[in-house]
């Protein structure tokens, strides 16, 4: 359902010309997307949640913008894992499909 | 680079059928979310960074399941907050690409 | 204004009898700890904010045993730091005040 | 083994003259403190776990800070959720005592 191959290698890269996959173990990549997750969260804390419904656009751009850190972090951070991201969400969507179901079949089994 | 449409639709799905839109608000999804990015740490948080880049096979996946759940609700909130993630995502790497120059860059403004 | 000194020695003697000294860098403390604060946080996610200040005592009760862990891993990492935490404390205060003055004083400098 | 009765009738004197408690719900304050966990975690997420043992003293004033700002929310929020934290921190204590028995505990169980 989402193909991050482009990304992925585009990160790759982006490292390598760097000199930066020497700190790139999954270790401090969750550390440092932690960071980024909450410099994401930072601009939440004291909305309301119907404040946070309603961004004006330079709120929302900076969300955006910190949201897009937290996607390369996770992107490269799958890839040092060799886990396919893409594939591990179908399967992440079918148990929490099961383990919440649907109102409808909840109300029909009854 | 990366195309989120069909994720974004299923979660909406998702959501809709178990009566949980009132649940998502930003602020609730950017907590929901901070929690998932967490229960991804623990797997690391004793581990040394070589050991981090050497999962077994039964971590990797219990790795790629929090990993999931990060993305897919990293999609449902970019949805709830109108804001285009692969278009993000482009905008971020550029900037990126300016703050951290490539060390070949670097030598030959030497 | 705090002491923490008693706390830090038990914690000690907590780690030594159970050789978990060579686990404890200050980099594996704060994961550890991020993670207690992400368990804490996990009770709120839904909840409104009236909803968070009325806890229910069984949630009272759950939310202070995460607080504990919380602090008592500051304590631990302060230790390991060789940081005097209530010092700590005072000094940023003092500076929280100057960042943020008070409401009469910004009246009086008008 | 630990007294926070001063740190906290100090911060709600801050929050009231500042006119902060219509802020201060413990959804907002958890989101607020996990913040400043993160800005204390970004200092070691590129280090060693040895250079984390080391830090230099200018790096250690800004870590102390930072954990100054973790302990000065989880008091407040204490504070706000009516939790004495002397009193889960000894609970919590004893209950990880019984979870995790010392290793000479271990040795005379065989």
């Amino acid at each position: 359902m989402i193909n991050t191959e482009n990304l992925k290698q585009c990160l790759r890269e982006f490292a390598a010309v760097r000199d930066w996959e020497k700190y790139h173990s999954p270790k401090n990549l969750v550390m440092a997307m932690s960071v980024e997750m909450a410099e994401l969260m930072e601009h939440f804390e004291w909305m309301t949640e119907q404040q946070s419904l309603d961004l004006d656009n330079k709120t929302r751009e900076e969300v955006a913008l910190e949201m897009a850190d937290v996607l390369i972090y996770l992107v490269r951070m799958a890839d040092r894992c060799e886990i396919d991201l893409n594939d591990a969400v179908k399967r992440k969507i079918a148990l929490n499909g099961e383990k919440y179901p649907p109102l409808n079949d909840r109300a029909n089994k009854k």
